[in-house]
């Protein structure tokens, strides 16, 4: 009946019907295995909205869904069988605007993708991810990245939305006319960006882009403790201004798991550092006009490193990506030591030696059989916050995982006013803990702007 | 009674009454000169909620005003004297946070203010504006300036929000925890910059700082002609890279205004081009890291000189502000030459030369008397269409001002798909171009979403 309906409306071929299709729609990437009521691929903005006054009509919920990256849930269906789920992955007309230096994207662009199209421009979307996401999908989870220190969050390179409202004519409302300035009163799109399609359903994303990168250089610094971090990070970004591209900080405890898992990785440290960084210097201006990026990013440490109380024990200078592959095998590092429980949490920069502090004394009380193995962003105050319960420590995997998460983000919120979602989102996987901490009128004041977005809750989970 | 009742609340001295004391809370920067029903200068977060409770009660409509800078009049008190202008001058603190390159600023500290504070640290707001506006206002306004194309518009820049409801608790939501990331769902500080404080009354502002410039160069760069600039400007983009911090486009008209009226500044030209650009390259890595602005900025300049069909025919370097202070000198030069009809439009950047010569030939045929001074960002895709009616002919002083706006306007918006208001908002000098522009859902949808957050409409005009 539904299928019919849905054929109807959209054709035969809109549709994934075989079991073995629907497996990449229906389950997440991390968390949730659900059960679509159908699943849609809709070819134009038109079917979208289509699709959404059907759904109002017949009183169907749909879940807007990109590449399936997101590590929340938000867009895996749930286990009731409820949502149509709605791949957007067929919208994935690219138009590059040299001059203008934009980009506009159906939903369905993977990253990958748009900057395969703009790397033939000289420019990039300078968002830096572990997955390949659709620009639909990052414009509705506000993605960050490795490099949101110099280059922003996607917030900040979206000109444009094209959305299908949740009201009774699905109104296509667009805003694609690759302005970078436009202040004529509330801008529509910053209620879409960040909020999961909560308000209507994103079929296209005008993005700025940048100049691509031409030469980079990495080091891994090792400072004499934590709190000294955000000396050496302020001093570097006198010297680097906008060439720091990112501050990356690793754990001993995350940098033995990837070396276990990835025997063939370099092996840098003699004895790994109880606590590193990973800094970045990287620019789009070519060698040959005389800036190197590896004499700057060398010159930027070497003061720290002066003196008997030096902030920095270490500095190893690399060029190539080695030490990016060490950093992004952590994750997978992780996984293979035993069962993870991920935390994505934010802080004022300036307050992340204290709360790394706080926390790692505090879980190690409380919760001695599980490992503290951190790492991420710190120069924009965030770190995954990782603890993994070893696979041959049944009692440790045995630990309930939402009063970890508690224990932990109660000390971030409460104590810190930091973020429980950095860059993750809200999904099925966390929103509990949004009613747990967020401010009651705040939220109020949100369910209230989404109620007049989508009244009758076709997008609401 | 009014007075009374306020006096009872606030404390006698929180209440400008004197005529002299009241001219600059009445009389608009640009347009505007009203009355208002009372003007109170709360001291404190606390007096503004207790203001708002009062306003509810008693039926009042509150009009924040912070420097009270802004082009529109947007906080300029109406002839009708009904509005109770609440200046949040007094509200002035600076706190900086150097390791977390962050301020945290009472709504009412002056823009010059936060930088002197800031440049202790070396540390700067990276907003350059012609005039000293509250750091408040250029929230409410979503300020842009001069060196947008490099650092974004004031929505970049601001970290959180401190603001008072327009509900019956005066509630105060408060988000000022220096989070460079914090995705939990809808953002409502994004519905409060750039929309004039029309869903609450902002009290603080939290803003993310920059290392200060410390070299810069500029340049007059005359192109051969203007639909070249889009290649010019690409080019230097990718030579620069984060270094080109400004590209302005100056008329010869404009320049003509700004050399009569200011015989003192120097004359780069021995005769003024059609249309030149301003283009400045600044850094704050100091000179003795090998870097040097002027050479770079030159170099990038260069390759667009050589050759019979070169896009530029000529380039001055300059060190030092004479360039800038040429282009300063503009808005005065027009102000001295006749009556200014000001436009602050803006198009995607790739089509600045075409809705440059479709409003130069326009213009000139439907109203000859104006002059066209035409000037502005034109790296982000910006222009000032200012036209002239000549002091010394009043037919052309007798042109309706808003027959020339919607004559412009229509081919910015409806042909061009651009904005009639590209940084400087919407105040009561430009809401009907609003009404006639804007889309209509789009606008209802506003419109339903400043009901949630103000239902009695204390903070609507």
């Amino acid at each position: 009946m539904l299928e019919q309906e849905l054929t109807q409306l959209l054709g035969a071929d809109a549709l994934v019907i075989h079991p073995d299709d629907r497996v990449r729609y229906e389950k997440g990437y991390r968390y949730g295995d659900g059960r679509a009521a159908a699943i849609v691929r809709p070819r134009t903005v038109h079917d979208v909205s289509a699709l959404m006054r059907y759904a109002r009509e017949a009183g169907h919920s749909l879940l807007p869904q990109g590449a399936h990256t997101g590590l929340v849930g938000a867009a895996t269906p749930g286990a009731g069988g409820k949502h149509i789920v709605v791949s957007l992955e067929l919208l994935r007309e690219v138009t590059i605007d040299p001059v203008g230096r934009t980009a506009v994207c159906g939903a369905g662009v993977l990253l990958s993708a748009l900057n395969a199209a703009a790397a033939e421009h000289g420019l990039t979307l300078p968002i830096d991810l572990g997955a390949d996401p659709s620009i639909g999908g990052m414009a509705a989870a506000n993605a960050g990245g490795a490099r949101l220190t110099r280059y922003g969050d996607m917030r900040r390179q979206t000109l444009g939305l094209q959305v299908v409202l949740a009201d009774e004519d699905g109104t296509i409302l667009s805003d694609m006319r690759g302005l970078r300035k436009n202040n004529v009163g509330l801008d529509l799109k910053q209620m879409l960006i960040g909020t999961g399609c909560a308000g209507g359903i994103i079929t296209a994303v005008e993005v700025e882009l940048q100049p691509v990168v031409t030469q980079a250089a990495t080091a891994l610094v090792v400072p004499r403790s934590v709190d000294r971090i955000g000396t050496v990070l302020a001093g570097m970004e006198r010297r680097l201004g906008p060439f720091l591209t990112a501050c990356e900080g690793m754990s001993a405890n995350a940098i033995a798991a990837a070396l276990d898992h990835h025997p063939a990785l370099p092996r840098p440290f003699a004895s790994i550092p109880p606590f590193c960084l990973l800094v970045e210097a990287s620019s789009s201006i070519p060698m040959d006009d005389g800036l190197d990026m590896e004499t700057m990013l060398a010159n930027s440490l070497m003061e720290f490193l002066e003196g008997e109380d030096a902030p920095l024990s270490d500095v190893i200078i690399g060029r190539g990506t080695d030490f990016w592959r060490l950093r992004h095998a952590i994750s997978d590092g992780l996984k293979a030591s035993g069962k993870v429980i991920g935390m994505d949490i934010a802080v004022r920069r300036s307050d992340i030696a204290a709360v790394r502090q706080a926390l790692t004394s505090r879980v190690n009380a409380r919760f001695p059989a599980l490992r503290i193995c951190d790492f991420g962003h710190v120069g924009d105050g965030g770190l995954h916050f990782n603890l993994v319960a070893p696979s041959d420590d049944p009692a440790a995997g045995a630990i309930d995982e939402d009063l970890v998460r508690s224990f932990v983000y109660d000390t971030v919120v409460r104590e810190f006013g930091g973020s429980f979602s950095a860059e993750h989102g809200i999904g099925p996987a966390n929103v509990h803990f949004l009613e747990r901490y967020a401010d009651v009128k705040g939220q109020a004041l949100s369910r209230a702007i989404f109620e007049v977005l989508d009244p009758v809750g076709i997008l609401r989970r």
